[in-house]
């Protein structure tokens, strides 16, 4: 019945996902959720506070944890939530996992894509519990752990439907023998590989976990999710949401389960090195990243730290842009796995239609649209949002000390909603292409670096290396130099990091769309997976055929 | 226009493979190519022995080496190849790829397919050099070599160009923003991940590598042919026909280089740890294998070293399925990595149509087919061909002080054309369920285990503790039961392991058939890849995307 229900949905997504055109299930206007939703979202978060999360269907905790401080109000949630051995939670998954194996991938996809459905009708309660877990601003919480965050899980239902219908279930094979024929009924089959693991990061705690989510229950396998311990109220209630709907529909809850744990007493390792846990998806720093990737017998999808490039040849109009890269460096106060780090600027400056910008103008023109954005009534404290934890703004603190020259000091910001807010305008420093000790690493937060270059071609070397060596998901360029253009698409995409070319407005080199652009390319150190490519799923099963003689 | 010539074989080709029915591009019998094909193929094959191997339009050779030796007439071939530095290789790989990786995946495919038509020109030559390194029959060696890996190459480009079809290099992106919209041109490119090297085996030269080439070559990537150094004369005809056709039509033809090596100077590590190697297609032995598995920034297939069960429960003609298995354990020595090794009987015998046979009574049906087989003077020298290696022949004289009852001692067995063959008949032994450390390895070669159970039950929880630990290609089963039917395939497809039941006739467990049968699951110790499923083929390409604002 699910499965008719949502058979429009599921095939959309299918198509959506192969042409690659604009797509989307779930609007990204709050507004489109009713009139009414906003407040009762932050009634229904501020309920939730100070009190044990007990929507979840899971039993048999060994305690209740939690630790979050909202980087809003820098008051503890004061949520708890259940905690469990990791051999409760094996085991819950296994039993859970067996029946689920053999559920037809049809019935998956339509049990599966109604639990976005209900994931939807928590939208608000997940924004309010986003903003103040990760300090992200209410319409960048409201659209990345919920409507974009689905997009991204039906996108993955959709691939897994897709691979997983590819070979007919059964047939008759007939090999012509002379006059005679040798006949064989074979069996194919999508064997799941076992009990997968997620784990989150602090900053995206749904986005970067649904995909995962998803991917391993469509192919079969049950899933432990484990989420960072200062964000684990977003994803706890979508899991609720979740393990309400399979439960509702007479599937075990426990094939999706919350594995909470505290700063004190982490589990994510004992998880990972479990002999039972098959599949891991992981988003976070390089080291435990590395560390995921190297356990054998494992299947492991990551996606870890990278230094993005801007390179900055040629533009039609200067201002334009410098608005729009602006914007990219302040937007969570530059807490995105996809935020620009590292501009290249040629020494000459830049080529512009109205003829050629110094260096330095152009980087007085970048400082200064950063200060204008950060400081504008309106818009500044919602761009930046807040800094989600106190090693994100020692570093944006720090920053001016690590060489090269101030062009712009991050000070604070004042929230006048949130007079507590952590909030650090962007610091922004000049560097030499010698310092490449400097550029070289993921400066998670608020910092920016300006690198002078002898030229584009000097620009596209160093880039280059950089997403070689220490990865890269995003990469902005401008230039209106065909040529250069076809240059730098080649060795960008040569060392797997995708361009984005010339973008001014309402477009920013941060964001990444469901059903169209993949999120990570899998082939450089920033990760060695991509939302969501094929790999992102057939690596989740084993296509296995059995084949019995027809006399 | 090889694109237009081929279109329909390619089309036909990614049909079959979905569909999963009976198709075969090249037929497998040796009369379709001609009356007169086998003697031309004798002589020409003869004419190369004895002199330098100097077909292949490689150049820049250090030295010349070769030490392959007849398994029929023990004596050398006296062939020599050129050998290169692994420099020189990869510089001259790097250098072909990079046309190659641009060049569209319908070209590709198109002439891909050509190289294949010119590499069925030379099927006869292909199967004597197939024999005379191998020591498989003729007819083996011709089918193997020939048409069934034509067919598994095939497979490997229609997979590959079905995959990188997939998504639109270019489209127009619109997303709706009120009013007006934002436009994005995005392409999307495959980049092929980089130089691959196959490693390939002894025993099926050509089988087990062309899959690993065509699929690095589909991708865009170009290819190394490391082939063992007792069996480079199959693969370097083939190797030879690839680079000319890809000379005749404009291709640089190292994108497919021969890569011998010898046994005193093995380069297979030194080409698989160097930087710029990164795919790795391998066959052989579990130690080599694991290291290859191991290597970090290597993207890796393998297939490894496993231990096949049978499974009999009961059946309704015990004479038929006792001589599917005599022509199982027979068909060349044992030297296939699909053939059965250990075979579990319980202790009660064998259900049949005509009632129960004792345990005694079917292990002596199926020593006395074996023998028959082997002695057969007919069947017997052309089934067994010949032992390809001194290591394996020790191994089978030396098997009956494995321990349990030696049920047949192989004695040597007398090929009537070639009086030198190293022909050894198997050695069958019965051990007791508790001597799994005899049972657990692989015994390559002509040797069979029977292993007395309690009970079918008792089987299937050894069978699939083999396969789970040791790995396995194959399972066979014999049961007429539906309830213990199904239970074999749900334990033994658990382990990854696909089972063919109630083989008997002219159909057997060790044959895997292109377009339709996977060979290997990917999904336990004997491998971790599989001809040819998804996975096979979008590991070595990256999608990326790039986006460029449309004003």
């Amino acid at each position: 019945m699910l499965v008719t229900k949502h058979q429009n949905t599921i095939d959309n997504a299918v198509k959506a996902n192969h042409e690659r055109t604009f797509y989307s299930q779930y609007p990204e206007h709050p507004k489109a959720y009713g009139e009414d939703a906003h407040a009762k979202g932050v009634q229904s978060y501020q309920q939730m506070l100070n009190k044990p999360f007990k929507q979840l269907l899971q039993t048999g905790e060994t305690g209740w944890i939690g630790e979050e401080v909202s980087p809003y109000t820098r008051e503890v949630l004061g949520v708890t939530y259940p905690s469990f051995t990791v051999n409760d939670l094996l085991k819950k998954a296994a039993v859970a996992g067996k029946g689920w194996a053999n559920t037809p991938v049809a019935e998956r996809a339509g049990i599966l894509t109604e639990t976005l459905e209900r994931i939807k009708d928590f939208f608000f309660d997940i924004a309010n519990a986003t903003m103040h877990t990760t300090g992200q601003s209410f319409m960048m919480s409201f659209q990345a752990s919920g409507p974009h965050a689905n997009d991204r899980a039906l996108e993955a239902i959709a691939t897994g439907y897709h691979e997983l219908k590819r070979y007919p279930s059964q047939l008759l094979w007939e090999k012509p023998m002379g006059k005679t024929s040798i006949k064989l009924e074979k069996t194919f089959k999508a064997i799941p590989k076992g009990t997968g693991v997620v784990i989150g990061c602090s900053t995206f705690p749904v986005w970067n976990t649904l995909p995962g989510v998803y991917a391993d229950l469509i192919t079969g396998n049950p899933v432990i999710v484990k989420p960072h311990p200062k964000a684990i109220l977003p994803i706890a209630i979508a899991v609720s949401a979740i393990q309400q709907t399979l439960q509702d529909n007479g599937y075990d809850p426990n094939l999706c389960q919350l594995a909470a744990d505290s700063s004190e007493q982490l589990i994510a390792k004992e998880l990972c090195e479990h002999p039972d846990v098959r599949l891991i998806d992981y988003t976070g720093g390089s080291t435990f990243g590395n560390y995921v990737e190297s356990l054998p017998g494992k299947t492991v999808f990551t996606e870890k730290a990278g230094v993005n490039s801007v390179i900055l040849d040629s533009v039609k109009d200067l201002d334009a842009v410098i608005q729009n890269l602006a914007f990219s460096v302040s937007l969570y106060s530059g807490q995105m796995c996809t935020a620009p780090q590292n501009f290249f600027i040629p020494e000459q400056g830049v080529t512009t239609d109205n003829g050629q910008v110094s260096f330095n103008d152009v980087v007085q023109k970048f400082k200064d649209a950063i200060v204008a954005l950060v400081n504008h009534p309106k818009m500044g404290a919602g761009t930046l949002g807040a800094i989600q934890n106190e090693n994100t703004l020692t570093r944006a603190k720090e920053a001016h000390q690590l060489g090269g020259k101030v062009i712009l000091e991050g000070t604070p910001v004042v929230n006048e909603e949130y007079g507590n807010a952590r909030v650090c305008a962007p610091t922004v420093l000049e560097v030499s292409s010698a310092d490449n000790n400097i550029y070289e690493k993921e400066l998670f937060g608020p910092v920016v670096l300006i690198i002078k270059t002898r030229d584009t071609d000097h620009t596209i070397q160093l880039a280059k290396q950089m997403a070689l060596k220490y990865g890269a998901i995003t990469c902005g360029a401008y230039t209106t130099d065909a040529a250069v253009k076809e240059k730098i698409a080649e060795e960008m995409n040569n060392v797997f990091t995708p361009v984005s070319f010339n973008l001014t407005g309402f477009i920013w080199v941060n964001q990444h769309a469901a059903f169209s652009d993949f999120h990570v390319t899998g082939g450089n150190p920033a990760g060695n997976a991509s939302f969501t490519n094929q790999e992102f799923i057939v690596k989740r099963f084993v296509w296995v055929g059995n084949r019995e003689l027809v006399e």
